[in-house]
């Protein structure tokens, strides 16, 4: 856990929270979807969408990681950039495996 | 579009809309993290939490199709069979590629 | 394990083989990369253009096994069906995944 | 590009020769079973295997990339640290849409 106040995305957390809530509608869009028994290769397609939408919140928020605590912390060295560079990389290990 | 009324998960339904309801929480809850400035990594973490079931989602409903629409199609032979085989690998390949 | 002697990738043998020679010759590019040492960057965009060659294959061989074994056993019905659809299915969730 | 020497994996660099020989062998085994007319599912469970030892050659690679290029960049600051960053971004990207 990092207490540092260093939180990358926060100049761009209005364009975040836009995106996360249009990705929370198309939750519910799906929810309406099976609740009126679409057909199940449109549903597919929605939810390849809604997954694509996450995977370029993911790619952003992680650049902003990167550049922001990454960053900070390299420059400051020691064990500190070796605990920051160890948990981007087990967070992009999961993002890859995901 | 199909229009044969046949529909592989309906059986399952109230199960694919409670995952959904789930993962629809998941996406309120990235906001709130959001909202509350809290690190960067922790989203993410959820990101990849909310993807996984996603997945999860689309290859359940992807295997009902299977059993139920193609196996109908392939029974009857022909173009339609070629053409569900057709669909049912494009989605397929939008799933392996998001 | 299927004995009926149908593989529905044969007519296309050659341009399987072909790819796959390519990609051969791109794990052999990487290691004379590796060994001379080049930017891990430059690695990195093989590695992924590798990955996509390969991911290419599995999805040409999955919808030639769709319109071939599974058409086919779909047409027969009964267990045979069943089983050939649960093997197909377990396949493509290994492929979403990887 | 980076002129620097600068490269992360060297200390490992036989052992991912090691594992890109093998990832060769995997694609020649693949070349001998597509020869051999094997079984499309038992193909297509080789190719997962290779693909995740692929991706695991790139997230090590990438993470060495991070504990080396990247931090050493960081320390000195200004442009070469924002194009390091922005480097190791894009890979990232190849990487998980790949």
């Amino acid at each position: 856990m990092d207490d540092t106040g260093t939180r990358g995305y926060i100049n761009r957390k209005d364009d975040y929270l836009r995106r996360l809530r249009r990705i929370e509608g198309q939750a519910r869009g799906l929810q309406r979807m099976s609740e009126e028994e679409k057909y199940c290769i449109d549903i597919l397609t929605q939810v390849s969408a809604m997954t694509k939408a996450l995977q370029s919140v993911s790619l952003g928020l992680l650049d902003e990681h990167l550049n922001h605590c990454v960053v900070e912390a390299a420059a400051k060295g020691g064990r500190e950039a070796d605990e920051k560079i160890k948990e981007a990389s087990d967070a992009i290990a999961r993002l890859v495996r995901s």
